[in-house]
Order: C-alpha cells, then structure tokens, then sequence
C-alpha cells in the first residue's frame, strides 16, 4: 500500500509502496482510509525539528487525523463492524491507570501517540485498537469528518464553560483557532475577538465570523478588548497560539473572575505575573489537551450531523495524497486553514 | 397617570387615571414606563382565578415585565441615574436572608412580587427599588426590553446545562417556551424537539426554528423524540408548559444520565413514578424559579445587544396601552407569542 | 462449590453444593469470593416478592456484594491478575451504548445485574468480567471491602455536592442510610439529621454520629429541621428510605436553592407538589443509582484505605455463610446494621 | 480610643490614642473591637516594605481580621443591630459593577481594603459599611470569631473541589496553609501531604494532622508524593507559600486531570512550563483571593458553629493589644501559627 513515511533522520518524508500484512488483534480495526488531514505535529515531523529527533523511532508511518471505513475487525471487537464509517482518536490510552478508570481517558499516564508511537494514517490502511475509534452518525461528509479530532481540540478547549451570551477572546487564528471561532459562533457567544499575525488567517478570521480581528503587531490587543468591551475585558480567553505574548495579553484581557482555556503549547519556559493574571483577578485555568474520550467526540458528530458547523471556510484545501508536499508547504506558510489530503474515495 | 388597576373582587381590570404622588425612599427609583408585555400570571389575575383571590390585596395596579426610563432617583441610589434605559426583576429580595447573603437572591425567603405586592408596572410611572434595576446596553429595542423578564426565564431554564451538540425536547410553546427554542437554537443545540398542542404555537415554533414540532394529542411524543434520536432519547428536557403528562412524557424521553430544568407550574399535586423516570435513570432535575440575579440577565441583554437572539416571530403583537384587553384576550386564546403594550414611546 | 441459590419458584433459597466447571472468555476474571454481604434487594428475591417474579430466571445463584482474590483471568484481563484482592460492581455495562462511550457506565442502557442476570457471588467463586473489578488498595479488611458496593451507593448519594459546612438530612437509617451519615460525617457536613421508625437504627444513627436522630411516626420532621436551623431548612437532603411521606417532608426541610439526593426506591408512583416542593424553591434533584464506575470506588477505596471511615458500629453482623438465613431474617426485622457472610478466610 | 497608627513613612506603627469622633452613614456601622488577629499584610505594613510605600496613604489605622459588637448603626442598616456579634470582610465591594452585579462581589473591581484605603481594626472602634459584616452564629469564641478571615481564605482555597476521598498537597505552613491542613481534614481528604522549611511550622502542620510533612529543602518532594501515592501524585494541590519553587513541584505533584489552588503570593514574575505542568497533564488552576461574600463566611460560620474545626493549636497566641510588637515579631520570625490581640473583652 502507499504510505508517507518517515525511514530515517537522513532521509526526508516520502511517499512510497511499503508492504503491508497486517495481523489483528483481538481488538483491532483494520480501516481502509479514506481523508486525512495535516496537523501541525506532522509539519514539525516534516521539518525533522531538534526537539523531534530523540523521541520518535523509525521507520515510521505519519499520520493520526482521519476518517475511512473500517474492513476488518478483531474477533472480540464490539464497538465497530465491516463496513462502518468511523474517524478517530489519536491518543491510545492504557485502560488500567489511574485516570483511565475514572472517566479522563484523555489524560491517560501510558498514552500512546498514533502515527508517532505506532504507524499512522497518511496510508491506504491503517491498524488501530477499537477503542480510539469513533462511528461516525450519517450525514457527515468525508472532509469534515477527517478533521474531527483537531475540531474536537477546538470544542474540549472552548466548551470548558457556557458560551451563550459571553464574550469571547481567542488568540491565533491557525485551524484549530479558526474552528474555535466558529465552535463559539454557534454556541451562543454574543461577542469574538480573535488575535493574529498572519494576513491570511486575519482574513479568514472575518469571513468565518469573528466580531473583530486585532493584529497584536499593529494594535494594542488589551486596549481593543477594553473598548469592544465598556472596559469590562472578556469572560472567556481561548489560548491558541502558543505565544508567550498572547497568552499575558489574554489573561490581562479577561474580567475578574473569568476563564482561560490552553491548548497552544508554549515550547519551553514563559515568565508571567500570575498574581496579577490570576490570583488576585480569581481566574480559573484550565489546560486543555485532547478530547474527552467520547463525550467530545458526541458533541463535534451532533454539531456535524446536524449541520450546525459551517467548516468550508476553513477547510481551504483538498488534495490527492501525490500533493501532500504540497499541503506541507502551506501549512509551513500559514497560508491555509485545514489541508485535507484525499487517500481514497 | 394611566394605570391598569384591579380596584375590587367584584370589578374587573380597568384602565383608568389614578392619582399618583410618589415619595421616593432612598434606594426607590421613579421609572417612566415606555413598554410592558403580558405574562401568564397577569391573565390569572384578569380572569380573577379562584387561587388567587385570597393572594391578592386590592387595589393593585398590576404588570411587571416592562422597560423604561429612569426619571428620578432615591438619594443613595448607585446602580442607575436619571435617563438610563432599564428593564427590571419581578423578585423584590429582601437583602439579608441565607439565600440573599449566599448569591441566591431569585429563591429568596421573604420575596415580594411587582405587580402583586406592590404596585406594578402597566402604568405610566412605577416606582421600584434599586435592587430589581438592570441598565439596559445601547442598541435593545424597547420591545425586545420589555419581554427581558421572561426571556430571563427562558435562558435560565435552558441554560443550567451547556447546551453545545445536545438534544433538547422543550414541552410547551406559549412564550417563554418558544423563546426557550430561540435560545437552545443560538446556543447550539444540535436537534430540537418541541411538543405543542395548539396549532398557533405549533406554526410559530416551527417558524423560529424547532426542528420537529408534535402534537402530542395526535402523535406518541416518546416514540417520536427515540425515532428521532436513534433510540438514545434526548440529553436536556425543558418543561414549560405545567402538565402532568408532558412532564412523564419529558422524563421518558429523556436519555439516562440526561437533564431535565422544570420552569411550568402544575397548579396541584402531580403523580409519577420517580424510581423508573428519574433514580433508575440518574436524571438530575433543576427546579427552576425567576432569573439569576443578575448572571441570567448578563446573558439576556448580552445575547440581545449583540443581536443573537431574533424575537421577531416571538413578539406577535405590539398594541397601544387602550388596546390591553384585546392583548389579554389573545393570551386566554393562545393565538398569540408575546403580547408587547406600548405604554409611552 | 457451595452456593447459595434459587433454583425454582416453588423453592425457597437453598445453600447447596452446585456443580462448577467455569471456562473462562478472554476478559473474564474467576474469584474465589471472601466475604459478601446482604443487600436488601437480596432480601427481596428471599421474599419472593410478586414484582420480582416474573424478572428473574431460575435457577439463579444470588448475592452481589462480595469481596475475593483472583485465581484465575482470561487471557486478555489486564485489569487484575491472579492473587490480587478485589471487589466488585453489580452492574456490568455493555462498554458499546451512549452512555457507555461518554463516562457514565453507571447508567448503561444495556445493563445486567449480578447475582440477577447471572450467577452471582454468595458461593465459594464466582465468574465475572474484569470490567467489573475494583483492585482494593492494600490494608482494607475483608469485612469492609464486602461492603464497598453499598458504601459507593452511598458515596455517590451524598457527595453529589461538597458537604463541607453545610447541613444534612438523611431520611432512613437503613444499611446504606447509616453509611452515608459516616460519608456525610467525614465529610464536613456542620449538622446530620436523621429520620428513621425503627428504634434498632435510631440507636443506630446516633451511634454513629448523628447531630438529631428525629421519629417522624412521633416528631413533626420538618418543624424539628426548622428548629434546628434558626428556620432555614437544610442545604443538602439524601433520601434513603424510599417513603413518599420522607421525600415529601425532605424537600419541604430543604433551604431555598438546595440540594436532595434520591437514592430509595419508592416501588411505584408517588404523589407530591413539585410547584412547591422543587420548583418554587429552586431546588436541584439528583436521581442516584450504581456507583460511577469507577470515580466512585477511588473515594471510597481511600476513604478505606486511610482509615477515615469507621464501619465497625454499621457492620453489626459478621456470620458464617452457613448462618445465612438468619443474615436474612435480620435484614426482614431490621435489627442490624450491615450483615456480613464469612465465606471464604 | 486607642488605636495601632502607621502616621507617617518616618515613624514606625505605634499604638497610641487618637480622637475619634464618627459620623455615620446610612449604611455603616460602628463595630466596638474585641479580637484582632494579625496578616501577613499587617507584616509587609510594619516592616513597611518598598512596594507597599507608594501605594499607601498616611495616617492609617491598620488591621483588618477582628470580631466585635455593633454598638450603632446607621439609618438604613438591615443586616446587622446594636448588640450583634460580627466579624468582617476585608474586601469592601462596590456594590455596581459587573463582579458585583453577577455574584462575585469577591473580585470586586473597584474594590477598597478594609486597614489599607479606610482605617481599620486595630483600634477599639472601627467604622465599616454593613456589607462586608457577618453576624455570628452563637457559640463561636472570640479567638475563633477573630480568624474567620484568613480561615476563609484557607476555605475559600480548599474547597474549590469536593475533598472527600481526595489526597491533597499542601505547600507553605504559615497561618493560612495550617488552617487548610484542617479544613482538608474535616473535609475528607484522605490523605494530606504538606511542604514546610520551617521547623516550627513542620512541628505545628504534623501535630494538626498532616500525615506527612517534608521540608523540601531537605528531601524531594515531588519523589516523595509520588512515593506516598502509588506513583500516582496528588489529587489536589493548594499553594499557600508564594513560592516559585514550591508552585512548580506542586504541579509536577499532581496527577494528570487535577486541581492546582493558588492563595499565596509570588511577588513578582514566575517562570515555568506550562505546557508541561499543566497544558499536557490537563489541570485545572483556581487563582483565589478573597472570600466569597458570603457563600465562603457561611461555611466558616456553621464549621465553627459546629465545633467541626479545631484552631486551639493554630491560634498559637493570644496577646494583649499592648503586645502587639511581639506578635509582629512573632510573625516576622516565622515562630508561631496564628497571633490575636485581645483589644476588648
């Protein structure tokens, strides 16, 4: 089957045949995928970064945001059948820790990354354990459904409190903050206030519905937010960027007594004043990663079943799997929302 | 000043002069009344319900959803001044009960009722204390302002829940049942059902959004809300319309582990089944009264000052203040949404 | 083995040597049972009571409360291995519903019951499937790990919300009743009210830490909560004796915008005014059942691990199996707290 | 009367006489002092420290943790009557903005501070407005009543999650941190691990009823909860020294999916890796100041009430007014819990 592989820290990624006969488990799903999609992990692979080179073993079969049907199935499979469309988690928990026998899958100690611990999705055919699958309800086209576990990145970090009738600020614009922005649209959020550096992603932040759009470089976020806001700040501060910057800005932006939501990741050390960021303001935090193992993944297929997300403005490109350098290179440009690769129809 | 006045047991409401001379206490404030509309409670009194009689002191000057302009204040007055725009509570707290002390202000103790216990606000003037005051922000139009109270209730029975991606079956669409669908609709809610029985309603809730309406004098609602939910039954149940059998019928629709906000009042005891519909199922049940003080008003005048919320197809009628009884006489029919009394422009 | 069994409707409940020969699936888990004790719904199929008739198929090894060591797993259990102590839940979910995949196995639509569905643990072993087990922390007796199940029950009852300093009614001083006053006691709870009839428990209750023990067939419940809380009513109320006359007067013994807790079963409808019990007032009802699989079992692991909860005065019958009977005869008087059968050693 | 004056930057606090001739407002009331307990901010005051310079305004009666009695009330006080028992907030909300308006009066922002911007408490009388007094529940002792305070402080931090069953760890064993040991205590918390460089203080934290108290300057603490926890690191994290070092192994302490709750504070930039210690490990983090007014004053009052706190080791002296010196001393050494000055009887 075809496969984009990462062989050595020599060689770059590259699409090729490799052999595949694979042997189930008793729990595991053969899927024959049908879209993919690139996230910003597998660019930092493409990119071979330092931080990258220690942790991953090679070769390797990239890859973990997707949808396809599922071909074949363990013998003690229960939660899929032949023939199901389903999309999937990335993170495979244990089952037995601490945290994966009361209810926070998604922060599993033992977590296995696919497409980085175990091969991935950018192939014809990938394995998985039944558990990290989710089957999908009808009506959810092949695109949108690729990108349901960045989306649900989007929903678990914005859907930590109720949205209707509160304001909001989200910092970066990239996919998951352009999904953020329309996840707060349709949930009632009576006011958006999106940052970002990048003309493109400001762009796309309009159309997509943001109520402003504020280029930090150009402006000063916290004074923006003060005057949309009678001087108040917002309720709610989605942290999206992974910038130091973005994230003192944000939590100087939120009201007393408000809430912050992380899901960028920082890459190193950031210096803050959390007396006056968070203590003395009674700010609650939360960090986010992954998804909650399902109840996320409820919401994200009710909202895409139901039509309630409007993802064609951020999903801006479909490729066949031959371009996917190319989808590599407009992610690296942040030239793009979600880049979708088309595996098989 | 023009009042809508119940002078004795044995007259009816009449719209007449009364003499008005108010000596403001230090916390009152004088409010020039531009619209009131017509809640549930004020038809009880217009057909003079037997319950009610012994209630009510006499004369009382009734109404109490409304908005208007503040044209004097009290000497310690704070929360307002002179010209601001205001909608108001219903519930006069007293200010220094465990509820009052403990942020709970809307189920206090030794609550008193505008338009009940003190004279309310179908008049040309009310005079209220501070406490129950909400500062409109710029842009609600003054009747979308006058129906605040209501649609506070709506908000606080629908939103005890994050509402993002769930099912919702709303039983009972008089006013505050449709503006409940408005709110579910903007605050995400995947699939909404509604049950009705008057075919007024039952157009009206399809028009503002509902995406199944049923009658359930005709149609098996519990069949119908598992038919359309995959057998699942619904996450969240918003009981508004105070029968016995929609509240069961509610129940059962629910899924296990589901929501279920009563706001409808049944007038006498209700007979159910507790074990199967709420214990065996691990339902939790919010007994919902009035509006979070001022949390759920936040929300409403966010939601409408930002233009969330359409109330166009909600507001049926905006009639002049001669016109009340034509007003009260299509809340007996139920052919009407939200009656709106233009009192002064 | 020796079993305790209903074999056929004509036959009372029997201690007998079954035959035992158990082949094992890939993920079920044979333990030889240590100690189990009695639940009332035991004591029902004792009974042979009308409604449970036509439920349950004969012949039927009954008991569900139970705690072992594993001597032998399938060849997938992860879970547990041979040696370990353990206890169990009674509700064995399908792993596949709604429910199941978004954290809330406790209300599987798909549910069996030990002991009821299959053959359960009042015999030497018992055959169950690892995602039922709970590995007990080290330094739990077996008399207390025989009784987690019931302790979760009451648990998950009474910490549906933080007790700390708050006041507590519990309405029925039964086994699980007696429990929760020991939850609610190490909890924080400021003040324990209990009502009960029976003067076994009376004595009981007060034993073990209740502030005001009330006999509702000789004291006005609800004057006496009132007395004891300068008129407020309590903040929290767990009902446990699933009497109509004890919801009735709890929801009226509750504070404005409190919480009730309903664990006992009322054996068909009830009638109450919920206009003025729940839905004036602002309160919040949680229907309880199961324990939550399993964030429940961690509390009460640690609660028993560390020694907090004293059981000694609500354990008040350890017997030897072959004494079952008057186990049961016991539980039918109620003079006894919590009975314990000795197995196995 | 006497009262404990900071007149000018030159001079030294001084205990001396000053006229004292107040008119009330219709809100305020004048409250005769008995017990005044002394905070850390009365410390930075007396050893009038940089920061503390500017902001400022001289003369100022400082102090502000006290009980005493209403001896006059103004006009329009209704929470409070000649005679009453109270204890006081420091925070003095308000009263319009949107904290204020939306049940968070605590994050005030417009907030004034008791002993700071008006005189405060070290005094025989002082003068506040009615909405920052607690009227007491009888039964509590002056020396307790005194504290309610900063024990609600401690409260406030505790309870930000239910306790029972939970480990926590608690870093800094000054006052605050050895009231929490005890509100964890009664609160459920099965097992408590405290970090502490003091030796007085590890002496005090153990003899309150910390399982295990490590000084981290000596051993590891993170290897040392993870040791006492199976590996597993606590539940819950409450940071009560300021410290960058302790908020850093606190977060590494914590296992995936807990609770991080920040009192203490850190004067200054901190650097850390969130992405780390909080965003991947999905923590929640509570920034906490203040009490909640007065949902957190409730608790503080029936744990006290109720004899379910035990401060007797805690309030480690009680001294004359005319001490007040050495209870500064005192403080600045480090060698003691919680120092009162018996200014009244």
């Amino acid at each position: 089957m075809r496969a984009l592989i990462k062989e050595s820290s020599e060689e770059n990624l590259k699409l090729k045949e490799v052999g595949f006969n694979p042997s189930l488990g008793p729990h595991d799903v053969l899927v024959h995928v049908r879209r993919a999609s690139i996230c910003g992990s597998d660019v930092h692979i493409y990119k071979w970064e330092e931080w990258i080179r220690s942790r991953m073993k090679l070769p390797r079969i990239i890859g973990h945001e997707y949808t396809g049907e599922v071909v074949k199935t363990g013998e003690l499979v229960t939660r899929v059948k032949e023939g199901d469309l389903v999309a999937s988690e990335t993170h495979i928990p244990c089952g037995h820790c601490y945290q994966c026998l009361t209810g926070r899958m998604h922060v599993c100690k033992n977590m296995k990354i696919l497409g980085f611990d175990i091969d991935g999705a950018f192939a014809d055919y990938v394995v998985v354990p039944e558990v990290v699958l989710w089957k999908l309800s009808e009506g959810i086209e092949p695109e949108y459904a690729s990108v349901m576990e960045p989306l649900g990145n989007a929903v678990h970090t914005a859907l930590v409190t109720n949205l209707s009738g509160k304001t909001v600020l989200i910092t970066g614009a990239g996919p998951i903050g352009l999904m953020a922005i329309e996840v707060a649209r349709v949930s009632g959020a009576s006011f958006i206030i999106v940052s970002e550096v990048k003309d493109y992603r400001i762009k796309l932040a309009k159309e997509i519905g943001a109520d402003v759009v504020v280029n930090p470089l150009e402006e000063d976020l916290v004074k923006r937010v003060m005057k949309e806001t009678n001087g108040e700040g917002v309720d709610v501060f989605l942290e999206m960027s992974g910038k130091q910057s973005a994230l003192i800005e944000g939590l100087r932006s939120l009201t007393n007594g408000g809430v912050a939501s992380l899901l960028g990741i920082f890459e190193g050390d950031i210096t803050l004043n959390l007396d006056d960021l968070v203590i003395f303001k009674g700010i609650t935090v939360y960090g986010i990663t992954g998804r909650k193992m399902f109840e996320t993944w409820r919401i994200v297929d009710q909202l895409l079943k139901r039509k309630k997300l409007d993802l064609s403005k951020i999903i801006t490109h479909v490729l066949d799997f031959e371009e996917w350098e190319k989808g590599f290179e407009l992610m690296v440009k942040g030239e793009c929302g979600k880049v979708v690769l088309r595996i098989n129809d």
